[in-house]
């Protein structure tokens, strides 16, 4: 069966998912999920869909109430809400929608290293454009052919993040759709949700794995003019969220103020992170998001996260071609954060 | 943006899921669900998995916990089990993996609509090769060179399978992977489980959506050696299957004995529905699944959809080019089943 399969499937490593230990102990910093539970209205949600015979039949194939609870929200039109299985499920759904076999899909790095993959199995070339030393974008753009292209924003490793002006440039500069990869958004001090139906190339995608502490329950929505939404629905799977998840992703959703509370703790300890890492000798990228990246000059930091790992405390070591290393550490909570500085202090 | 629009995905009209109706008093025997409860194993395994921090890490990604379990039930080695949001997912899964951009999909017809769709989005040729008159495939099978050939057994609407010897002779005439889509496997009297492992290029896939009576967590599988799955998991979203959905579908797997009482409840009230149905006139295809296909010769079907509708009953109406139309009727419980006969007395 093994000749049956696509040369680009058979040729691609695939993507290596943040390691998952079930350890009890561990401290787990390398796939920046929420430290905090999410909200207690969320379990009341899903608990309220264990009843009566929700299970046994098919969930909404669009996912109407979260919809209109997230246009509500975030004061936009409900038919501009693309609803899918985690944000990667958006991912796949555009990158299907918009590039052809052979065709380009083009993001920056370093960055989120699964858009390489999402080329590769759709049988697409993938290219990268380096950041300048300062994180902003090259002017002008050099690749403006591209069927897709990807911008995180916030940046993952790096935790930078664009304004509005470099946004609408770079969307103004390229010929097909720029996915604003706001998987970090909710962290940042500004997102894109204003440009959509101004720039009409810009689609937005979120994440509930990150902000709304929902990683288990897979989901993440992406924000285009309806007429696009129309046309990335043909391409997701009929039912791709489950009723239980789209249960929680509403309540999640309609608890802003429980989740700005926990938002307000985040960037306390980050704050704290990005001195005390820096006291401990290392290079910090100022960051929007819910981790720092950490890099060092003075030695090399792979037997850095040999030596937490062994302590149990696990971060994100992440070598891109052309920018070095350096250590992706998610912000936890503040006594999970002390033991990692007590273990650096040791290693160091 | 819609100039950007691949033109496979531009040119599609889209799967249109049956309808999901949520009048309260509705009889909805349009979408195959099964019409009892899931195991209550299940809800408890769910409102388990609800407490510590579960929903706030992401999932196992390949669901080593449910691929132990299944593998324990059903005699097979976990390496070859693939899971899937749906088997919907797996079907796209096997699409992405093994047909080209301009490659060949091929499957019988009248069959499932959804495969003419995943060829669509992957911009992909669809061909369908009629069932003779008895249900069976013709010898011999006139496509050999399809990348990929789904073989739905049972077969929707008509509800009829074939058996090891047909299966395995098709398997031998084509070149690319057999597809045995087992969605209503467990309902039937043979399936292809077998078969793995003795049918190089066979891969069998499973819903928890019929069976399992859990359509709203969507789950699935696939099954195929090991090497394979490998590929399979490539392709596939890291995080495809939500910790909830896995933990309900890893206690369903493990109370077979609760599902087999169920089965028996629904082969006998299809019994009933066969004969009262053939009483009134409908001619009925032999049914291995959890449905009946009724066609009629003296009268048009469409507007006893239309009028069994008008009576809070919905049935599933469907037309096939070459094959002519009929109504799907899935199996429900008893006094559901009443109601449609009643009101089919009215009607006729």
């Amino acid at each position: 069966m093994q000749s049956s399969i696509r040369e680009s499937v058979r040729n691609m490593a695939g993507y290596m998912p943040g390691e998952q230990l079930n350890t009890p102990d561990i401290v787990k910093l390398n796939t920046n999920e929420n430290p905090y539970p999410a909200s207690p209205r969320v379990l009341e949600a899903i608990r309220a869909a264990l009843t009566g015979d929700r299970l046994r039949k098919y969930p909404e194939p669009t996912g109407q109430t979260f919809r209109r609870a997230a246009g509500r929200v975030l004061g936009i039109d409900p038919e501009c809400i693309l609803i899918g299985n985690g944000s990667d499920d958006i991912l796949t759904i555009l990158t299907r929608t918009f590039v052809p076999e052979g065709g380009l899909l083009v993001s920056p790095t370093p960055s989120y290293i699964l858009y390489k993959t999402l080329a590769d199995i759709q049988g697409a070339r993938f290219q990268t454009v380096p950041f300048t030393p300062e994180w902003t974008l090259p002017t002008p753009w050099p690749v403006s052919d591209a069927h897709l292209t990807f911008l995180a924003n916030p940046n993952s490793p790096t935790g930078t993040a664009l304004g509005e002006v470099a946004v609408t440039r770079l969307a103004q500069e390229i010929r097909g759709p720029l996915v604003l990869d706001e998987a970090y958004g909710d962290f940042a001090e500004w997102n894109g949700l204003g440009l959509i139906g101004k720039v009409p190339n810009l689609i937005v995608t979120r994440s509930f794995s990150k902000y709304y502490s929902l990683a288990g329950i897979r989901f993440g929505f992406g924000i285009a003019d309806p007429a696009t939404v129309r046309e990335l629905i043909k391409v997701k799977d009929s039912y791709n969220c489950n009723v239980l998840t789209l249960a929680a992703a509403t309540a999640a959703m309609e608890d802003q103020s429980y989740y700005a509370d926990v938002r307000a703790k985040i960037m306390a300890t980050r704050g704290r992170m990005t001195a005390t890492l820096t006291e401990l000798g290392f290079e910090i990228t100022p960051s929007q998001a819910n981790f720092v990246w950490c890099r060092r000059t003075d030695r090399p930091v792979y037997p850095l996260y040999e030596a937490l790992k062994q302590r149990g405390i696990l971060v994100r070591y992440m070598n891109y071609a052309g920018f070095g290393d350096g250590l992706r550490i998610s912000v936890g909570t503040d006594p999970e954060i002390d033991r990692l500085f007590t273990a650096l202090r040791a290693i160091l």
